[in-house]
């Protein structure tokens, strides 16, 4: 008797190429941290990139109605999609921030925050890398999302102490609006990874 | 052999109701913005608007958990009605803002955002009509997810221009914080509009 | 014919010991505010305390993903793991901001706000006591379901008016960022809890 195991590549290879994508995105918010000059055209740029990861996004839902047989469970690659969505839209939603609200500099903090950002999403990459060869690579896996995890509790603690900063008593009142805001959304964006590793960790344990 | 298609058109109904409550709620939202006076008053009556689209998604809740067979799946007649029902509370919770930060008037981007957000919901009735024709209406229900994303994309750039306003210099910060987080909220409500455009694409591709 | 009802208790037990953290959880906030000295230990302890329910709910998924008949749907109980966890979470994180934003003294809207969570979660406890004895405690669950959405109205009314008295215009905008942050945060926890409700509700109908 055989066990059929569903094929279905295509999930696999959408995934790998939304997290090149994501890649793509924080590095170049990185990128323009490091480099503050030319913002708007640099946030042209990263509209652009996360107008690809919609549309791989798209590509996976629509995909995901037309088949019957998944080789992971629907629920759970709807849910890898859209927080994977989710992790490229914040990152861009902090990227336009600095735009709106005119910021002349980045903060260390924030540059420490995308750091963060930066290393969470080549795990989650590398896990998505592992992803086709579930069961054999449960392992591997399972210690990436304790490593997603760890980056996450690091980027909570750098937001603590940056929210603290902020009402040290040296900042006016508009500065803290702007920069509480930029660090909300860089530190959303890592919860959204520690959220991508919850869903890997069910995935491993469904299929263990 | 006859193919049984479930007519269960109550959830058709309150669909309907639903979206007559929000476009009731949202366009009372308009006409105070256009003529800002008895603010209580008028918040008052859209209290009992949002209590009656409350009292409207209670009843497709019950009545989804009371049924076996349901004309779409049943998940999606939960996100629809839950998603309807976030519409209204949204644009409840922006008029209560406009009371609670003691606004004296209205901005011209918040007329804006809520003439998009008009549009919007008058869009998502339109689906809503066309939603029991679902298979025979396809066409037509695609086209106004194609126009609800448009409009939402019309939000976004009226609230990215209205926040960075606030941040150009001339405004105090306590109107900054009153305002950021009006905009923000009546965008949040044109978010909405767009995951309901979602729901829809949704509900049309499964049953293509 | 025999109709197996499964027993699994496991989860019941889990759902019991959540929610005996969330009780002291919030006991310890509400404390915190009656004295407010050595708020940085004190805040090490709701940490700990938030802690041991992140445990406690990782064990209810983990007992969820490898069994295969539950007592109630799988579905409801990751609603009500996931919004037990929310609630505890939500309120450290309330009480994070205490620190961070180093706040000198607790106001009195704060200090109501936690009355009512705190009377909140006293009800969800006793919900989650009846749980196991569903169909016959219908009546008593629904009974505290009403109560909850009760307390959450009650808890509206004490934040609207405190975010007036924000803007009343004897503040300061930082103050203002600071407070207004802190009464979100309360009132978000409360709302948690009418979510919980809501899941009861869905429970209750479910199964009558």
């Amino acid at each position: 008797m055989f066990k059929f195991l569903p094929k279905n590549e295509v999930f696999f290879d959408l995934f790998r190429e939304q997290g090149d994508a994501i890649k793509r995105g924080v590095e170049h918010l990185q990128a323009t941290l490091d480099d503050f000059t030319n913002v708007n055209a640099k946030l042209a740029r990263m509209k652009e990139i996360e107008h690809e990861g919609d549309h791989i996004t798209h590509q996976t839902f629509e995909h995901l109605n037309k088949t019957f047989v998944t080789p992971i469970d629907g629920e759970e690659i709807h849910a890898l999609a859209k927080n994977l969505d989710d992790v490229l839209d914040i990152a861009h939603g902090a990227f336009s921030l600095l735009v709106l609200y005119k910021v002349e500099a980045p903060t260390e903090p924030a540059k420490k925050l995308v750091a963060v950002l930066v290393k969470s999403v080549e795990k989650i990459n590398e896990a998505l890398e592992l992803l086709p060869r579930l069961k054999k690579e449960n392992g591997p896996i399972l210690e990436l999302c304790i490593e997603i995890n760890r980056l996450e509790n690091e980027g909570d603690v750098i937001f603590h102490e940056a929210l603290g900063e902020l009402f040290d008593g040296k900042m006016d009142a508009i500065e803290i609006i702007k920069w509480k805001d930029i660090y909300q959304t860089l530190e959303l964006a890592t919860d959204k990874c520690e959220d991508l590793a919850n869903i890997f960790e069910a995935i491993v344990l469904k299929n263990a």
